[in-house]
C-alpha cells in the first residue's frame, strides 16, 4: 500500500502519483521502512522526497530569511535536534529562554538570543543549542509553508533525526481550562485523520499521523505533583476560530445553540478533547518527511461551558507554561539520556551570586 | 435566491439553515437588497448577522486585544472609513506611515503610532485618523479570524459603511515581478469563485464576490506616468506556498516541470493571472458582512519563469510599496471628495524647516 492516500484514481496525475508510489514500494517492504528508506540517509541525516532541490544553485527559504548559498546552514543548524513550534513569536521567545534555563545552555559572555528569522516579517525562530523554537502563525497554511521551509532546512543543515514538537494553545471539549493535552490523532472538519491538499487543482489527502509512542512517552512525564491534568486524546483541526469551532460569537452565526451543544457532544463521543487550527497540516507534513512528531497544547477553556476566551492575563500565561514544562521534560531526558545535558541542576550562567549582582546592576545605574 | 449557496440539502442543519434565508427575503427583494437591510442600520452603521452579540455581557475580541466593555471602541474606532490589511505586520506600519504623509494626518506633538493590538502577539493594528491598518498573518483560517473580529469591532465602534482592502503580495501568471494586480474574482483551488466553508461538520460555500465598481475606481487612478502596469484579473487563492501553488522546489514534489506549466497554462486560459493565499475568504466574508471591498496585490516574479522569489530586498520593498501607492490615490479621492482631506499637498507635520530640523537634532546628538 502506497503511503498516500487519494480520493479517486481518475486522474491522470493523480494515477501517475500513485503509480509512482506503489512502484517504489520494494517487495515485502513495510510502509514505515519503505517511509524510512525515502526520508533518511544512512547516517540518519533528513534526506528529502524532491529531487529537484538538489539540483539547483541556491535554495532560498523565503519566509525564514535563510538561504542555502547565503548561510553555511550546516555550521548554523546541523546540531539541531529539536524543533519546537507555537504560534505567536512571544510565546516561541518565551520558550527558548525557559528551554535554555531547564537544559543549562550558556551564551558567550556578552550574547543573548536573536530573533533569526527577523528580516523575514514572518515567522520569529531562537536557537537554543540543539532546540530549534519557531513560531508557525495561525491556521494550516501558515504552518504548511512553515513546514516546507523547515524540512528543507533540516536537509540543507544535515540535521539526524530531529523530533518536532507543536506546542500550542486550544479549546477543550469536557475538558477544563489549564489542562494539558497531547494529541493521538489529528482529525479534520469531517472527522478525518488525515489533512486535505489541493495541488495541481487535485485533492488528495495524506494520513496526519503523530508518533504514538512519543505521545505516550511525553504522558508519561507528567507529575502526579503536577496541579493539573495531562491526557491523551483526540484532537480537532478547523479551518476557523468562531462558525468552525460551533461558537456563537463571531460576525456571523447561522446555527442555534442546541445545534451547538449536540455538535460538541458529537465530538466528545467520537473521543475528541480538544480543538485547534493546526495539528493536521503539522502531523501530515512530519510523517510524510518521516519525522517523530508530537502535539501538545493547553486547553484555554472548556467549550461545553462557553465560547469566549476570558481567562485573567495571568491566568492564561500561568497555563501557556504548562506544555513547556512537559516538552523541556522531555528534551532533558533525551539530552540526559545521550549524555549532552551538562547541568540537571542549579546552573545559573554567569551569575555567581544574584544578589551581589542586584547591587552591581543598581550602583550602576545610579551612576548614569 | 438566499446569498448563500450549499452543497446538498440532505442534513437538518443545512436545510434549517437554507429555510431560515429563504424566508428572511422579503418579496421582490433582489440579493443586494436584502444583504443591505440584514447589514446596515438605517443611519449607514455596521449591522451584524449574529444577534448573540447585542445580547452578551462583553464580547471579547480576544486576537485584537480588545473588548466592548473594556474599552470605548465606538470613541476609538468610530471615525473608522477604510480598513487596510496585509500580511506581515512590518508592511501595515510602513503603510501606516505612508497613509499618514498622503492624507496629511497630524499626530499630537509628543506622540507616535503605537500598534492597538500588541498585547495579542498574533495581528498588529495602527490607526491613522479613517484609515486602519492591520496584519492578517498567512493564509485564509488566519484572515478568517481576524474578518470576524474586524467586523464586530465595525460593528461596537459603529462604523458607517467601511471599505475593506486588502494590500497584498502574489505570484504572477503570466505577469511580470513588480505589476500591481486588482482582483477581479477570488477563486479557489478548484477554480470556484467561492470558499468552502465547514460548519458544524458540513461543508457550505458563500460567493466570494468583491466589489467591482471598487474594482474599476483602483484601476482608473492607475497613472499613465507609472513605471509598472496595472491590470485586473482572476486571483487563485490556495492553501499552500509550495505543493498548493504548483512549485517545483518545497520539500515534497511527485509532479514533473510538465505537470506544473500545463497546470499554470490552463490557469492563464482560465483568466488568472495571480496566486496567493487569502483571497476567497477576504471577499467571501466581506460580501457575507455586505462591506465593500477589493484586493490589491504586487507580483513578486512570474510565475511561467520560475519558482523561487529572489529579487533583491530593495526591489521587492519599491515593489511592494506601489499596492500602497494605488490604495492611498483612493483614499484621498475619497476624503477629498467628502471634503474631510485637509491638507492634499506640501503637509510637513510639525517641521517647518527639513534643514534647520537636522540641525537641531544634530547640535542635540553632540550636547548627549
Amino acid at each position: 500500500m502506497p503511503p498516500t492516500i487519494t480520493d479517486n484514481q481518475s486522474h491522470d496525475f493523480k494515477a501517475h502519483y500513485d503509480c509512482a508510489h506503489r512502484s517504489s514500494l520494494q517487495d515485502d517492504e513495510t510502509d514505515d521502512a519503505y517511509v524510512k528508506r525515502i526520508t533518511r540517509y544512512s547516517d540518519g541525516t533528513v534526506k528529502l522526497r524532491n529531487s529537484n532541490i538538489e539540483l539547483m544553485d541556491q535554495d532560498i527559504l523565503y519566509h525564514l530569511a535563510l538561504g542555502s548559498e547565503s548561510h553555511d546552514l550546516q555550521e548554523m543548524f546541523g546540531d539541531v535536534k529539536f524543533v519546537c513550534m507555537g504560534g505567536t513569536p512571544k510565546r516561541m521567545e518565551n520558550f527558548a529562554h525557559f528551554i535554555m534555563n531547564e537544559i543549562g545552555y550558556k551564551l558567550p559572555a556578552g550574547t543573548q538570543l536573536q530573533d533569526i528569522s527577523a528580516y523575514s516579517y514572518r515567522y520569529s525562530m531562537y536557537k537554543v543549542g540543539p532546540v530549534l523554537c519557531v513560531s508557525h502563525g495561525m491556521g494550516t497554511p501558515s504552518v504548511s509553508i512553515l513546514m516546507h521551509e523547515m524540512i528543507k532546512l533540516m536537509y540543507h543543515a544535515k540535521c539526524k533525526d530531529p523530533v518536532f514538537i507543536r506546542i500550542g494553545t486550544c479549546g477543550g471539549v469536557g475538558v477544563d481550562g489549564g489542562t494539558v493535552i497531547i494529541t493521538e490523532d489529528a482529525l479534520d472538519g469531517q472527522l478525518r485523520n488525515s489533512h486535505e491538499f489541493t495541488i495541481l487543482g487535485e485533492t488528495i489527502h495524506r494520513p496526519a499521523k503523530l508518533d504514538k509512542k512519543l505521545a505516550r512517552e511525553l504522558k508519561s512525564l507528567a507529575s502526579a505533583d503536577d496541579p493539573y491534568d495531562t491526557i491523551i486524546g483526540k484532537t480537532l483541526c478547523t479551518n476557523d476560530f468562531y462558525e468552525g469551532q460551533g461558537r456563537l460569537d463571531g460576525a456571523f452565526c447561522e446555527f442555534s445553540e442546541n445545534d451547538k451543544m449536540a455538535y460538541l457532544e458529537k465530538l466528545r463521543e467520537h473521543g475528541v478533547v480538544n480543538i485547534e487550527m493546526e495539528s493536521t497540516i503539522f502531523a501530515a507534513l512530519t510523517h510524510h518527511a518521516g519525522i517523530k512528531a508530537a502535539v501538545v497544547c493547553v486547553a484555554l477553556l472548556n467549550r461545553l461551558n462557553g465560547d469566549q476566551v476570558n481567562a485573567p492575563k495571568e491566568v492564561m500565561n500561568e497555563w501557556q507554561q504548562r506544555p513547556q514544562i512537559l516538552v523541556s521534560r522531555y528534551i532533558r531526558k533525551i539530552l540526559t539520556h545521550n549524555g549532552q545535558l551538562k547541568s540537571l541542576f542549579g546552573h545559573q550562567g554567569s551569575i555567581k551570586s544574584p544578589r551581589r549582582f542586584k547591587l552591581v546592576q543598581q550602583e550602576s545605574q545610579a551612576h548614569e
